[in-house]
C-alpha cells in the first residue's frame, strides 16, 4: 500500500482526463497508477500521428511531451504513422484536406514530422521508441476481417459520437466509410498491443473504441490519457496555423522566442504546465520575467540552450519590448526578386551586397535558408508575417499592410 | 418503331415491377424492352442464391423460372452462389440462421440447390448459364476498396432501407457490418457486369444499390426485375417450409401432385401465372379440372411427364379427393426402427416383409430412398407430415397427432 502514497507528477501534470480512472480501486485495469507501479515492466504507450501535412506547432507537442515523460519513466513510446488512410485519401473525393498522397509523399511528411519531434522524444535509448506505419496491418485486412470489426458496434453507438450526432441531426450527410475510421484507429491499438493511448480530448471516443476492440480480440484494454487543447498565443482560440496564433516547431529560435516572450498573462501558467517541466511553484513573480523564463525554456528544448540565449540577446537588442522591427511590404511592387527585397528591407547596403549575402548562405526566411538571389516572390500573401533574417543579428518581420 | 408493337409475354408475365421503367422512352437505359430488342446481343441476367440451406420450394422457383425465360430468349443467366457470406456467417454470433459454414458445406449446399434447379434452368445450351461464386471477387476486397464501396452511400440513405428504418426507430440494434451486405450484393453486379438483376420485391433496395455501384465503377447500370412473393398452399401466408404450406422441389411426384391438386381457387390463377407457361386464357373452367391441370403441369416440369401422369393415377386411386391416407404416429412408441414403422403403417404384411422391401430399395420417405431397415427414428417431429411410400402405389402420410 505504500505505492499509493507516491505521486507521479510526471503522469498527472497537464492531463485533462484518464480513463478508466478509479483511484480507490486496486485493480490495475482500472487504476493506471497501479498498473504503472505493479506491472514492473514497461508499458506500451501509443500516439498516432497523421502524416497529411508537414508542419507541427506547440499545440501538437503536448501529447508528444507526455509520451516523452512515459519514456523517461521507462516505458515504450509507440508512435503510429497513419500512412494507410493518408494513401487512400477521402474516397468521396470531396475533402481537400484529405487528398490522396503517394507513398513517397507520406514518407516525406512522416520524416519531416519525425525531424520536428526529435528534440522532444528520446530516439536513442534502446527500447524506448517504436515507430510503426499502420499500413503494416491495415493493408492486410480483408473483407471478412473488416466485417468482424464492423460487427463489434451498432449504428446507434456510432451515431452517439460527437460530430456524427450533430451532423446526423442536421441532416448533413455522413458517408458510411467514416464509420470505419474510429475502428481502424482502434485496430491500431490491437495491432500494437497498446497499454495506454494518448490523445487530445477530441479523441476520447476513438480511444474507447480501441478498448472495445482489444477486449474483442482477447487483449487487455488500454487506458486513455487525454491532454487538453492548447490555446494559441492570442490567448483566445485553439492554436492553429491558419489562425496565425501558433509557435511552429520548425521556426527559428528568434521567431519562437519573440512569439513566446509575449505570451498573455492569462494563459502563461497553462503554457508552463503543458510546455515545460519547470516547477509551477517557483516561477518568477514579475510578469515580464515569467514571459522570458517561458520563452527561454521552450526555445532551449527545441533549439538548444545557446541558440535560445542568443535569441534572447537578439530580442533584447531589437528594442525594449523585444519585438522584431517590422518592414511594410506596402512599399514593394510584386513580383519581386529576393535580393531586391533584402536590400529594400535595409538588411544589406544595396543589391550587390544582398546578392553576396544570399549566395553565401546568410539569408533565411522563417529559419529556412534561401540561396538563390533571383528567387521570385510572387506576392506579399505568402511571406506576410514571416521573419527575414541576415546573419545572426539582423531581422525584420515582413508585414503586408 | 415497329419493335414497340411486339409484346414479349415472357418478359412481363408475373412481374411485380421493372425499374427503371419508362415505356414512353426510347432510351435503352430506361426501357428494358428497348434494351432487349436493340442490343442485338445477349444480356447478362443475374440471380443470387444464398447457399445456407438445402431445400428449395415453389416460392423460390419463380425468379428462377423468369431466369429460364431469359435463357430461352437468347440471354445469359448468371447464377451467383453467395458462398462468401455463408463462409463468414454472422460475425456477431447472434444469428442461428447465419451460422458459419465450411467451404465443403457451402459446396454441398450449392450442389443440392443446383440439382433442384436443374429441371428449371437450361444447363446445356452453350453460353446460356454462368455459375459464379462471389468469394471469387469479395475475398479480394482489401480495406482500401471496402472504404471506397462504403463511401458511395450515406448513413441516411442506408437507414432509409425498409427493415433498417423500422429497427432504428424501435431502437433495436443494427450492427455496422449489416450496412455492408447491400453493398456486397451490389458489388456482385459490378463484378459480373449484370444487365438485369432478378429478385423478390424485398430486393428492390439492394438491386438499386447495385445500379449505383455499377455507375460508380463506370458500368451501365442494371435493370431491376422484381417478382412477387408466392403465397403458400394455404392461400394465406407466404410459402415457407416452417409454415408447412410449401411444395418442395425435392419432394416426390405424388407428394407434389397431391399438394398442388388442392390449390385453393383464390390463388390458382396466380399459381398458373407464376409456376407454369400455360396460357391463362384457355384454362379449364371446372375448378377441379383446373386444379388437376395445374398439378399435372407443375409436376411434369420437375419430375417429367410420365411420373406426373403416374402421380395423378396414384392420387386418383387413393380416393375420390385424391388425398393420401394418413397414419397417426400417436400409436408409435419412439424411438422406433424403420422396418417396424413400415409394418405398423400397414405398408407391409409384417416385419419380415418390411425388412425385405426396405433392403430391396422399395421404401422412400418424401421421395428419399431409405435402405437400412434398422434406421432409428428418434421422434415423431422430424417425420411429421412426410409421406412414407412403398413401391409405386402404396403411400401414407405420417401425422403426429
Amino acid at each position: 500500500m505504500t505505492s499509493t502514497n507516491s505521486n507521479p507528477d510526471w503522469l498527472y501534470r497537464g492531463i485533462e482526463e484518464i480513463f478508466p480512472n478509479r483511484p480507490e480501486s486496486d485493480d490495475p485495469d482500472e487504476n493506471l497508477q497501479h498498473r504503472l507501479e505493479r506491472s514492473g515492466q514497461s508499458l506500451r504507450v501509443k500516439l498516432g500521428i497523421d502524416p497529411t501535412g508537414t508542419d507541427l506547432h506547440l499545440g501538437h507537442s503536448i501529447a508528444v511531451r507526455k509520451l516523452r515523460a512515459f519514456q523517461d519513466a521507462g516505458h515504450t513510446a509507440v508512435l503510429i504513422i497513419g500512412d494507410f488512410t493518408a494513401q487512400i485519401g477521402d474516397p468521396t473525393g470531396k475533402s481537400e484536406v484529405r487528398r490522396q498522397l503517394t507513398p513517397a509523399q507520406v514518407e516525406e511528411n512522416a520524416q519531416t514530422y519525425l525531424d520536428q519531434l526529435r528534440p522532444i522524444l528520446d530516439f536513442d535509448t534502446p527500447g524506448r521508441l517504436e515507430i510503426r506505419y499502420n499500413s503494416e496491418w491495415l493493408s492486410q485486412l480483408d473483407l471478412g476481417k473488416t466485417l468482424q470489426l464492423l460487427a463489434t458496434m451498432t449504428v446507434g453507438q456510432m451515431l452517439a459520437k460527437e460530430g456524427f450526432s450533430e451532423r446526423y441531426n442536421k441532416e448533413n450527410p455522413i458517408y458510411l466509410h467514416e464509420f470505419l475510421y474510429p475502428l481502424m484507429q482502434g485496430y491500431d491499438s490491437v495491432a500494437v498491443k497498446a497499454d495506454v493511448e494518448l490523445g487530445g480530448t477530441d479523441q476520447k471516443f476513438n480511444i474507447a473504441v480501441g478498448r472495445d476492440l482489444q477486449r474483442h480480440f482477447g487483449l487487455r484494454p488500454q487506458f486513455g490519457l487525454l491532454v487538453p487543447i492548447l490555446l494559441g498565443t492570442d490567448g483566445a482560440q485553439k492554436m492553429s496555423k491558419s489562425l496565425g496564433n501558433y509557435v511552429g516547431l520548425w521556426e527559428n529560435a528568434v521567431t519562437m522566442y519573440s512569439k513566446l516572450e509575449k505570451t498573455p498573462d492569462a494563459i502563461i501558467t497553462d503554457y508552463f504546465e503543458l510546455l515545460t517541466n519547470l516547477s509551477l511553484e517557483s516561477l518568477p513573480e514579475n510578469p515580464r520575467e515569467r514571459q522570458k523564463a517561458l520563452a527561454l525554456d521552450v526555445v532551449t528544448q527545441y533549439k538548444g540552450e545557446s541558440a535560445a540565449l542568443e535569441a534572447q540577446k537578439a530580442a533584447l537588442s531589437q528594442g525594449q519590448a523585444g519585438t522584431i522591427p517590422e518592414f511594410s511590404l506596402g512599399e514593394i511592387k510584386f513580383p519581386v526578386k529576393l535580393f531586391y527585397l533584402v536590400s529594400a528591407a535595409g538588411l544589406a547596403k544595396g543589391s550587390s551586397e544582398a546578392r553576396r549575402l544570399i549566395q553565401g548562405g546568410g539569408v533565411k526566411l522563417d529559419g529556412e535558408k534561401l540561396s538563390d538571389p533571383n528567387l521570385m516572390l510572387e506576392d506579399g500573401d505568402r511571406i506576410d508575417g514571416k521573419v527575414l533574417q541576415v546573419g545572426k543579428n539582423k531581422f525584420v518581420r515582413l508585414v503586408k499592410s
